[in-house]
Formats: structure tokens, sequence, C-alpha cells
């Protein structure tokens, strides 16, 4: 298993539409390929960072399938209007006495 | 509850050091007032790049009561030395959706 983190820029004055909005795409990330959960993070100390986490059976899962899907797009339809910039995603494993 | 997310960079030769290292901390976090429990993430993409993600019940038992305790000063003595630059911390919370 594996973590993707995006982390994720907003204007923080329209922080209860994006997470509605996160909310609705919730179903579309557990229904996909390879997805054991997902949950979104807001920062305290710059409440307009946001870090979406998915875990996924492989970087592939994320990256290949997903990405390539309908739901990516509709995802990307749905969140993407608050996104100040560019996601920053990068992918985590969990060393063995962490796991 | 809140998350702290430690980002730490390492020297990825001495990556097995420096797990165990956190490793052997692991017990000093399970044992501080309010912490619910802790993790080590490891990025694929730079494997010198980890995330020490520990839960907390509040900000203050991160910042004030471990900080201030004799087992932080434990924790930076074990992984401190692997440490390129200070870490860079950052405390979240899941909004009610993701809760």
């Amino acid at each position: 298993m594996i973590h993707e983190n995006a982390h994720i820029t907003i204007d923080p004055a329209r922080a209860a539409d994006f997470e509605n909005a996160v909310s609705q795409c919730a179903p579309l990330f557990r229904a996909a390929r390879g997805c054991r959960g997902m949950s979104l993070e807001r920062q305290i100390e710059d409440p307009g960072q946001y870090v979406l986490r998915v875990v996924w059976d492989t970087v592939e899962d994320h990256m290949v399938h997903f990405r390539g899907s309908a739901d990516f797009q509709k995802w990307r339809e749905l969140a993407g209007p608050f996104f100040l910039a560019p996601p920053t995603v990068v992918h985590s494993t969990k060393p063995d006495p962490f796991f």
C-alpha cells in the first residue's frame, strides 16, 4: 500500500465550498481500482493549504488507472476550479516498523 | 484531534539507521500526554524525504507539553543527528466529513 499526498492551495474564504466539492468526490476515489481510502486535512497554520490523502495498492493505481479515468476528470471538474496552483503530488510508503 | 506533520530531510544512504532511531523513539511519543498515535512515511519520489505523523489531542499537547519534556530532548538526541535541515512542522485538522 502507498499513500498519495496531494498538496492543494485554495482561497481560504472558499473553504466550505471546496470541502463540499471534495466530499462529493469521495465516492469516486473510494470506488477506484486499488483505492483503500481517502481523507482531507486542512493546515491549521495556513488554512488555505490542504492535503488530500489517498491510500492506493500501487502508484500505478493512482497515476495510470485513476488519472486515465472519467472519474479523475469529474474530480478535476468539481475541485479544480478552487486550486490556486497545480497541486503538488507525492507518494509515500511506511517503513516496516510503522506499517 | 489534530495531526502533526513534521517534514524531515535526511541523507537517504542513512535511511536504515534513521528509521531505527525513529522506531526507538516511538514509545516516547506514544506515552506522551495527548498522543493518539505516530507513524513515519518515506517519500517514493525523493527517498531522503520523510514525514513524521503524530496524532495529538491538541496543538498544545505537541508544542507545549511534549516540546517541553525530557522525552523531546531524547527524540532530538536520537533522530536529530540525521536531519540535514531543521524539520518543517505543520499541524492539520480533518474537516467534518473526513473525520
